[in-house]
């Protein structure tokens, strides 16, 4: 049984001046050893490598996603909204201070390697004996369970999984603002405090009071915006890729029986697939690039050349190109191992909408996948809902927006020092030709 | 010898808006494996254990002091001011990129414990077969100490020491701006573009115009407010005792012949004295982290302790007492010792002036010491010239402040359980009574 | 013949930081009395009333407009872009910086009354005889005709004309960042120097690096959300409307031969059409609220009545209808007559599209009319040129948007006096029937 | 009896973000003429002569007041602290609505010609016929009284009074920061969060917990660097003594029997001392800027340069000096008046310690006079207080600093024609020789 604190609890916090604590289970809930560790994840992984600013943790972030939930509680229960059900704050807080406690080292790039989830480990530390799962059974046996569920949005009241799960919840909100605070970049700005105020529960959900309409269409171009000039920048898919590719070789080595110069417990438990919950507290960021700065003296030339590439920043350089045949990738192919290069390693081709992220999707939420979040509905004065992009000519427009171009990664030191045995069609694509451009 | 780029470079700053590179030179040493280390190095040490925003790298301040000096040596070109020697541009902003290169990881602890001087690792850098080197000496072959000598204040033109080295230079200014931005409060902020439009070349060192008298108060008050607010925080101080405690008990245990179950060569050679270029460079806070998440396994008690304190941020506590006297101190120690506790770890003394920083002193910059900075001197529109703490009184009143009080630190855990065993007063001093305070 | 300034002059600006005057000419221009005469106008009219930080005016908007100019032009010069025309910068500037000068105390609603052109007056400024003139003329003779016919759109260097005349011009940037300055809301607000530095001058006008693309649909964007949620306001057009009205009403009753209790001369020319340059250098803001003050004692009820609302912000309500048709307003004014209200000035109606604003319109600048100014076009590295709309799908959806809501002005007060007199039908319409709304 | 509102009203304000209006008594306040005229006359007077964004109004200033007041007793409220009395809220909040509401047009100015006093002015708009005092009665009989007494600082709970009027009152915050943000400086700005978060209501006062100590100082600074490079500029100075001139020169002719060739019946009244409220109530900035329009045109030439003057910002330029002893300045003034200058007009000294603000005084708020506030007071855990500047060496040092130069303004203009008839020395002294400064 939590209790309010003697004196509320603050935090200095950039985005939002001051992060408010007033109940003892918040501030129990960040003094766990798992929630500290969320210090040594990056939010926005390898994209410190584009952008030097953007070097801010997981912890920074959920503890923003934490105050923003709270504001718009309380602005809720000051107001009295009779579609918000009472009793449910303190399961919302902990599901939104805590949604973000099962990611991993550079966990996008990581969980398409070893096929993982994230929201799955959280549901693990959330239930498993970990310090967190006891803080939260203070509050009663099945709390740690009631939290676990708006996670794994199945919670019996959706309005609370709504607030932290939707396509304008309190993760995103606190997301934008908080990278565009620290990339730089003036993108992400939009007018939180206008939004709270239009945000309304009504029956099972949250909605849009019609008049806010426009500061939604500002907050979805945010997200637009951020995408394309931050989330998606090549520089940061660069990295990106070569993350995944030492991730790969050191699988494959390991597959193969290959004996690491360096390894550590946690880290080969990650690569044989046997990761327990206490070994997978132990994996970090700083573990990763530690391993890296080790591998770099690898016998494996492909490894320990990946490692020096990640840590030095000497990226994949890429070109752009309308489409990417499968007869004009198997030629690269085939003159990249001809001219001595891996093309299994040294040419991937990216395609931007296969990305985890949309910009905005007015789909149904429950039914199309996991990524797949409820829409955002407006409501007018009379009760009656519509789906905003029905309404917004430029949501409309960003709807399901796909991009058409393709981006081929490769090393540009390697493939200029083979350039003599390139065709000069190739050559050509990849402008090792010198010829001026204006 | 160097070339201006084809095309500007731009670095997306939130603290500059956007850095630019004019120059391959600057270019190719951004992109040197020793540049990039400083990635993983934090510029304000463990004041994120303080500030959790405060996550920003020394590669992030060390552009913000390049793009500062940059600015400044360009308007003094755009007017023409004759004291400004041509031709001392490009090793001016080298000094200004380069002169933390040298720092280690949570340098001014570790460099405390271990007795080192990062202004010396910084020369080493610069002079040894690095890629810094190598990049450097294509400009010419003394090229290399040439930039060294302005690290080590020993360049023939004292101006451009005094550009990047003085008690208002690029990387004080720099580094305030910054850590205001990323701890998110705003006491460092003043107005950068005014105090650059005063500033002059004058003889053989750079001063300031007298109208700009109450930017230059601006600016060293944001200083006094930083340090007493941020940089001095009785958090971080508990934070950096421990740090510095581990490399202690570290080297301690070393000394005594402990067989460590997890160690690292770099490591181990900091440990014992006997680090290259090549090992210093290999150290950086993902290995120190990383370690501490290791030795959180060892049999020595009290170093897994110490790890897993600074780890999951269980800090010690503080009180504040007016003296520290030995009779007191040998008391408690004496105490401490009996209920079962480490005297010689569980309780540390701090007082703040011993603490690296001055906000503004005065005094000559040469005679005093390392520390010492050229005071900044204001010059009228005759040319005369006054040491500004003697025109203004807010200054006059920072200058050379001495704080009385002492903070007591130590494991509020440890010592609760061991309550039964101290004395009242001892009680009473570490408020171990539960008396209500209003 | 003019000279640079010994030293460089600033202006601190909120938007800008500072406004740099390096030229004589400039200073000399903005301390004629006709520029001085522009902190009387205010920029954004009666917005004040709506947004009450609003209250800037077009002196600061002009500072801003001619730094913008300074800051792209200086960009141009340092790259040395060819297509930019040598020794154009001056009379660049002279146009940016006087471009508002003939506008007159809330210039959107009194030319629509008297059917004026601000930008006629701002020529006759220039070229009569006027402290303006006289500081222009000592360039050259025909230097004043020079900046008239930047003005005019006619100059024979079009590239002049498109930087202070086109889809994306200084003016346009200016106002979109302070006018979200200070009515405080966050959309306006772009990345100006990103902007800045990808354009180019090309062939005979100003075009953008393909690269800034997501850049132009974020300033495209801020415009869209300035439009709609700042210049649009709904409070905005009811407070033009009352303005429009008290001029409308004066002319009538001049016209009819009442004898005003109080009047100006500059006042009854501008009524009777007879203004001098002279007379209209004495318009400003101070004296229209003055005679609005004065013109509450008026004998005319409806003159007393609209002044009274202006000044003490008792503006007329509107309702929002689907369609206007003729009938129902017809039957509407009988309604309102048998009631005793003046439906000439009691019912107004009014439709977004014909406000004086296009977000972005991409036809050819120079045939469509005056409002028609070029549009935006991408230049890609091969020299190819497209117009922005057709590569960006925001861009395109956001062109020629009309809005199908037409807004019904009326006097609440009058109208609920009267209510006994109108049919239910009426009273529902306009809301008087006290239903709850939820 | 005043209710609560159905919903809460918005104002976007650029200062504070929102401005939240909860009861319709404080929304029917705003509404009011008198409260409306606010919108007419500028905070900081002819500041935007100076800091041309500084065009705010006192409309705007009030309701920052009006908000920080709201914030301060919402966070009492919000922690049951037992010294804030229960019901006085808004009482509190009227006060700090209405406490300017009696400022006429550029008061500061001329208040000191027509020896009035805007406090007084406000208690009778409070109490006599008016919209503010009719919305007022409607919560009982003696609430305007009740109110009145607050901004005369009797009322019986000092406390109140101390909210709205003390050396960190709700009113200091808010111009401090809004001044900040409206001339673009950036030394305004200190934590208001942070200083709303540390105040407490202890016994019949307001004070602040010890260790908010550096906040304050923080605020302090700000106060003192506003005061410097803002509120005592030179150049706002100059306007304010012409603008003072100009109403001297006015009162003058109106007693010699001059017959002005434009005159306004409220302006009367203020010259020859018989202004009534509905008087009071007409005088706005509009009115006194059409007056100096108009007089422009007056035969009298003294009046009609210094309105020229004042509305093309010909100002008066100034010297400093050291001292400003009789013998000097008669002789100066000798030689003007033989030279043909006004010397009771073209001469005027100014001494920044005769201006009516202070940074900070320590002394009891009681006793001294108009301008002396209660000190700030901090308390410790135990309850005991102490007096600010006896605890913080930096707001020692600022308390009662007095500056020691004079500024002698006058007509460079005109001194610069008549220059053959001064003697060698006093073109020295107004640097009429055409030497070159350094």
């Amino acid at each position: 049984m939590q209790h309010a604190l003697a004196e509320e609890k603050v935090f200095k916090d950039p985005v939002h001046k001051y992060i408010y604590v007033q109940d003892s289970l918040i501030w129990n809930l960040i003094n766990t050893r798992e929630f500290q560790r969320l210090r040594r994840i990056r939010q926005l992984g390898t994209s410190y490598l584009t952008f030097h600013g953007a070097e801010h943790s997981r912890f920074s972030h959920s503890l923003g996603v934490y105050e923003i939930t709270r504001r718009i509680i309380s602005q809720f229960e000051r107001n009295g909204y009779p579609d918000w059900p009472t009793g449910e704050k303190l399961v919302a807080l902990c599901a939104a201070l805590l949604h973000d406690v099962g990611h991993g080292p550079f966990s996008h790039s990581i969980e398409q390697v070893f096929d993982m989830d994230h929201e799955e480990w959280t549901c693990r530390i959330l239930l498993d004996d970990t310090e967190i799962h006891r803080v939260l059974s203070e509050v009663s046996a099945d709390f740690p369970e009631r939290v676990a569920s708006v996670i794994r949005k199945t919670y019996h009241h959706p309005i609370v999984v709504s607030l932290v799960s939707s396509q304008m919840d309190a993760d995103r909100m606190d997301y934008l603002l908080r990278d565009a605070y620290y990339t730089g970049v003036n993108y992400g700005t939009f007018d939180l405090d206008r939004i709270l105020r239009v945000l309304r529960p009504y029956r099972d959900r949250i909605v849009v009071k019609d008049s806010g309409m426009h500061a939604v269409e500002d907050y979805l171009m945010s997200r637009y915006q951020m995408y394309w000039q931050v989330y998606f920048h090549p520089v940061t898919r660069s990295s990106e890729i070569i993350l995944r590719q030492i991730f790969r070789r050191a699988k494959e080595l390991y597959g193969g029986g290959y004996r690491f110069g360096w390894m550590n417990r946690s880290l080969l438990k990650l690569i044989n697939g046997t990761l327990t919950v206490e070994d997978y507290l132990r994996l970090d960021e700083a573990l990763v690039q530690t391993a890296f700065s080790e591998w770099t003296a690898e016998r494996d030339w492909l490894l320990s050349d990946l490692c020096r590439r990640f840590l030095n920043r000497k990226l994949y350089k890429y070109i752009t190109v309308d489409e990417a045949n499968e007869t004009m990738l198997a030629e690269m192919k085939r003159q990249f191992l001809a001219a001595g290069l891996e093309p299994e390693y040294h040419l991937e081709v990216d395609y931007p909408s296969d990305l985890p992220y949309d910009v905005y999707r007015p789909g149904p939420g429950d039914t199309g996948g996991k990524r797949d979040k409820p829409p955002i509905l407006l409501v007018d004065k009379h009760g009656k809902l519509s789906e905003i992009s029905s309404q917004s000519d430029i949501i409309h427009s960003i709807t399901g927006i796909q991009r058409g171009r393709y981006h081929l990664y490769y090393p540009e030191d390697l493939l200029r020092e083979a350039a003599d045995r390139l065709s000069p069609e190739i050559k050509k694509w990849f402008s090792l030709t010198n010829e001026k451009e204006i």
